[in-house]
């Protein structure tokens, strides 16, 4: 799509049935689609079970074993500067560095059966087609895009579990689907442990597809239905296995042959069409069985109104954009805004059949009884801003997810709380047990309603468990010896952090003891806080700071994604207690003006995972999440002036509308939810804690619909481009004292102004 | 064990509790465990879905694709000549010629930990132990070895759906218990698709075991707990895939980690023990989850008491046995007899939780309502006599197979009736559609009350499956043509028997359009009889004869497991239209005698499937099944008098007290089935029939308790080892007319009196 066409494409299709005002024609999906966003520009509903979406290409993760780099630029499948179109699959992660899914590729063709993909130089050599982003339309719930190889118009819409699709064919015989049950993202040899396929009749499909990838064990049970009968179908193994193999191959399965089972299936379905004719398709997707699958597909699309589909998703956007309604400086902004929000209502996904039933992580089938179930939780990203923001605006969802959390820790044979959990499986991905602070975030904050005794146990439990990532050492030393692991000053500040949480939901609950424990290790940050230096440090279990040691450096020294200057201030729970050990608010002030300041040598650029160069400003790195909440440490330096200047600017230059509008991965949701708190002007710099910390906001006004009714009026009192600075700030009317609000008072509703300025106030603290 | 030791073991372990009239003292399960009888000498309860028995090698069937021959000789697991056990395993099938299952391998050791199982040539080397037969006992539901390298007493029993082990060490602090979930019978590389095990506490592990074998897709979940909690345990992948890989390896995996996942899993339990100290194991099985198997391990076996388990098991047996009661010429007769009763109450098994849930051929888990859902058909086999025999003495349980094989047909994406289906698979196994034939059996005499008509249609259906091997050009043409397959002889002559069956049902069911249709296929034998050499003989579809043709050959000739002296004489449902082609009953008297006492070219035996030379007899193959109903033939050509004579010869010198006593494979109890018909007098030449043919009873006197507290006395006037010829059959005191007597006759009950003789009646016919 070209750029300067966003505004007009986005907003024709739309004259048919939307008012002028309507939300969700600013969602613009493309955004974050090239380079490292890693989003996807395909048709969702919010948090629905399918992301039914374009891959551009799923090029191997790894052959025999041997990682492939290039597959990193297609952790959502789609990346914008790929020419070719390789298949539309049900899932896809929004925003991640690492990856999986990209299930049941579909991909109509025209003329000779192909069932290998090709590659994007050499397109006719497989059923992929190039197309060309001038004929390609990215909204919210609908995707379109012309195939320029087949000459077949692709359009895309869901509903939460079904994946709905309509191809206009030119005038053959010879059209094909092709399902490609082999491909996927960050795929690779064996990836694919097992595929079964039942050709139920001449129109309806059901099967399952098992793999090891990112998930060790995963299914994906689906349905699959034809608008039109195919007139003659087959599959292709890649592997070794064959339908019946061997001695009893009593049948000819080379075509039309229904019941199928092996690895790295193919398969296509063939038409006969006539000019324009339009053949669609349903795929639902069940984490439990085909039976559920299609028991999905019929209760939520019992019909083939495409239209229907398309608008039915696009009203459940527009009443989750509805939430906050913002009034803005500039149009961008509101593209910005609202695809922010979009790409902070993607994940986690529900994970569980319209009967209420999905796969636990112990592999049982199991009954979300009172709650929804959900999947896909990159907690390491999501805890900071992302969950935080669903308190707020979507506190019921946010408690399910924590009733999810405490469903899979239960399911836990290793009685752990989900680190990165995605489809009944952990990943293990990143550092930290983060799901306490999205847990004791949502209970102090009065949003999860469960038993909070339990949640508590199973957070003290997840954080005392000694074989975990040092969790032993860190317990035994109060830090995570620089020995045992490459990331071990991020795992201490991480849990030091998370025990902070636990420390406070005991408080919460009443639990003394728990409250003092966890409170004492919540402190263990300080035990890598070289004062020589004035940087957390790597330190040996023998209590020796590393020796070799590059304050600039990220890999291998004890961090990850993020270097000593940026972790060092990663001391969420207690700013004020680090800004004493820097030496005091000065000491941070030249800490904060130098990291956004310095030059970074050019290698230290190559060195950052995660995001491209426009992601760093000076040393501050805000395309990783680990400073997150630095900006906000200006206020407690003394400058926050600085702060909201700096804010202003992170908004400005990190965020914008192109398909490279994101400055590093979305991570699911937790860079769009920074922008969110900060465009609105306040943030929680300590999830866990009950308040925000103010900072500059960006909206002239927004209202936003919290729960029970309660409404939050924020006024930006002379906005401005120009006007970054906050002279003073009021709620209900008074002026607030400290430049922070408690979420009590944001949740009770009411009015938050912002009085700006093009002149600093020094004074405001 | 040794053979003159047999009645010693066999009688000892009874003496606590057992009277000394009870008939499960006569059961021999090692009888058939040498050569070709690939019977197994574990423990089980009538048709028990665990079969709990040693494996002396679990050899591969194929390694990198190439078939090892050396495997055959293992289709149970255990072969008599073989001097080492290597794991006791939980799944067996009894008698086959082909294999599969021998999951969940058990095996105690002592010593250093070993993973891998060794050769039997050099048992040091593995986990296996060298054991002699002197220190073995198999009893039903009880077995018993002493391992002579690890000094362990090794016991075991089950219920319906556990195995209960248990293991008496020496002092050891290095006892283990090896559970390899690799292993199991025809195994290879590839096998083994994936496998999930939870370690949820000290004592109790859960877990499934996905495998690709002779059935496609096959899941077997289990829960295994132990009386003493191990001390520590470890796991071992022999495949490439970690239980947690690569990049996110946060967990020290080498030892007592939970939560594994992978391919070829082993793992080892450590204990130490005092001497003489008894460890016991519960594995419970279940084909639907985890839960179900604990669930499964929790009703049926809520303690400890292994004795409990044992005496329960043999009650059941004993029940099951004491539904013929016979009165026999010699001690040997009661082994055979009772023995024979006990391998014809081994398959099909019970595939369903004590939930009533179980995983139907389509891959859901289903619900059996109103009846017991049983697996391992191996129908080509057992509806010659096997179901004909269950129909009189189990026909609740043939009631609820064939209510299995229509929820199988109901599940079917290929719409069929099954072939040979075990686990929720077909694997096509063997010739014809016999399914049909069990079911018209079972609904003309009475025993399934289902929907016929439902049932029917089935039949219908599966016989019109154009694509299944042949059945296109068989239906086109009214027969196989040879070129296109090397079983078409077979393959058409099976068809029209089953054809006849179809067409019985629909004549019971009124359905008249049905009965001529098939009545008409039912003919379709005639097509390959060639007069000119007497024998059915393979033609292509242009309607020649193959030229090339030896009469003694079983193999690539159209024909299976059977020359063409055996196949020419399968009509069973027509052996007077066949008499008539063959030229007569003096021509088919002398065919009959030619059979019997030919010569047969050494290379034939080697030649033949599934049996041993023993198992022939001039060129009558006894140990295979298509000539099963031969020698009744002797009554049409007027030498009944011949074929008593021979029934006793095969009697008597193809069943005996051995281990190795079964000259062929037992074929899922078909064999034995033919041994009670036998033994009893009449045998169902042609089942879809109502009629039993009689032949020359081997008992003195027997009662058969049937259906609704019927009984059926046998007796057999002035028996002798001599006396072998019948001079007269009365029933109720009236003298049969015909050598034969109905169904419905049998089923209520009387007095069925033959009066033996030492000469032949030449006039019985």
């Amino acid at each position: 799509m070209k750029l300067k066409n966003l505004g007009v494409l986005l907003f024709l299709p739309f004259l048919g049935f939307a008012q002028k005002n309507e939300l969700v024609q600013y969602v613009s999906p493309i955004i974050g689609t090239a380079k490292m966003g890693h989003t996807f520009p395909g048709a969702t509903v919010p948090f629905g079970a399918v992301q039914l979406s374009p891959d551009t290409d799923t090029i191997p993760y790894a052959v025999n074993g041997k990682y492939n780099g290039e597959v990193y630029q297609y952790c959502a499948g789609y990346q914008y500067k790929n020419p070719t179109i390789v298949g539309f699959s049900h899932t896809h992660f929004s925003g991640t560095g690492h990856s999986d899914l990209g299930d049941i590729s579909v991909m109509p063709t025209v003329g000779k059966v192909q069932l290998n993909p090709g590659t994007a130089d050499q397109p006719d050599q497989g059923y992929r087609s190039r197309f060309d982003h001038a004929k390609e339309t990215a909204e919210a719930n609908y995707y379109k895009v012309f195939l320029d190889d087949p000459r077949v118009l692709a359009e895309m819409t869901t509903t939460n579990r079904v994946g709905f699709h309509r191809y206009t064919f030119p005038k053959t015989d010879d059209a094909h689907i092709i399902v490609d049950l082999k491909s996927g993202i960050y795929n690779y040899d064996d990836k694919n442990v097992w595929t079964v396929v039942r050709v139920v009749n001449d129109s309806l499909i059901t099967g399952y597809m098992q793999s090891n990838g990112w998930a060790r064990t995963r299914t994906v049970y689906f349905a699959m239905r034809f608008s039109k009968p195919f007139k003659n179908y087959g599959a292709k193994y890649d592997g070794k296995e064959q339908a019946y193999k061997g001695f009893w191959r009593k049948f000819d399965q080379t075509d039309n042959f229904p019941d199928l089972a092996g690895k790295q299936l193919k398969m296509h379905f063939d038409f006969s069409v006539a000019d324009t004719e339009q053949v669609q398709m349903k795929v639902a997707l069940s984490p439990v069985s085909m039976r559920n699958a299609l028991q999905n597909m019929e209760e939520e699309v019992p019909h083939w109104d495409f239209e229907k589909v398309k608008k039915a998703g696009q009203q459940l956007w527009e009443a989750e954009l509805q939430k906050i309604k913002v009034d803005m400086l500039e149009k961008d902004d509101y593209v910005n805004f609202y695809t922010a929000m979009y790409h902070a209502a993607l994940m986690p996904t529900v994970y569980m059949d319209v009967n209420g039933e999905y796969k636990g992580l112990d592999q049982e089938i199991h009954k979300a009884e009172g709650f929804v179930n959900y999947t896909s939780f990159s907690l390491w990203d999501t805890f900071r801003a992302f969950h935080p923001y669903m308190n707020l605006i979507n506190p019921q969802r946010n408690a399910d997810m924590v009733a999810s959390m405490m469903a899979h820790y239960d399911q836990s044979t290793l009685k752990m709380l989900p680190i990165w959990s995605h489809y009944a499986n952990d990943n293990w991905c990143m550092s930290g047990y983060h799901a306490v602070s999205v847990i004791a975030d949502a209970i102090i904050k009065g949003v999860y309603k469960g038993d909070g005794k339990a949640a508590l146990a199973a957070c003290v439990q997840t954080a005392n468990t000694r074989r975990y990532e040092g969790i032993g050492p860190y317990i035994d030393l109060g830090y995570v010896p620089d020995e045992l692991s490459g990331t071990s000053v991020s795992n201490t500040l991480e849990y030091a952090y998370d025990d902070w949480c636990i420390a406070q939901l005991a408080k919460h609950l009443g639990e003394q003891d728990t409250y003092q424990t966890f409170s004492k290790r919540a402190e263990n940050w300080k035990n890598l806080f070289d004062d020589r230096i004035g940087f957390m440090r790597p330190k040996d279990s023998k209590g020796n700071f590393r020796a070799k040691f590059d304050v600039l450096e990220t890999h291998g020294q004890g961090f990850i994604e993020g270097n000593t200057w940026n972790y060092s201030l990663y001391v969420p729970h207690d700013p004020e207690g680090l800004t004493q050990l820097m030496g005091g608010k000065k000491r941070l002030a030249v800490y904060l003006d130098s990291l956004f300041t310095m030059h970074l040598p050019d290698k230290f650029f190559a060195n950052t995972e995660d995001i491209t160069r426009e992601g760093i400003i000076g040393n501050y790195v805000h395309g990783n999440e680990p400073a997150h909440h630095v900006v906000y440490l200006h206020n407690l330096a003394g400058i926050a002036w600085k702060g909201q200047e700096r804010i202003r600017m992170i908004l400005k230059n990190q965020y914008h509308t192109g398909h490279d509008g994101l400055g590093g991965n979305d991570d699911c949701g937790q860079m769009s939810a920074w922008y969110l708190f900060s465009t609105l002007g306040f943030y929680p710099v300590s999830p866990g804690g009950d308040e925000y910390w103010l900072g500059s906001p960006a909206v002239k006004q927004a209202t936003l619909t919290l729960a029970d009714g309660k409404v939050l009026e924020v006024k930006a009192v002379n906005q401005s481009t120009k006007n970054v600075y906050v002279k003073e700030v009021l709620f209900n009317g008074k002026r607030l004292a400290e430049y922070k609000i408690k979420h009590a008072d944001i949740a009770s509703g009411g009015n938050l102004t912002f009085v700006m300025s093009s002149k600093p106030n020094k004074k405001l603290q």
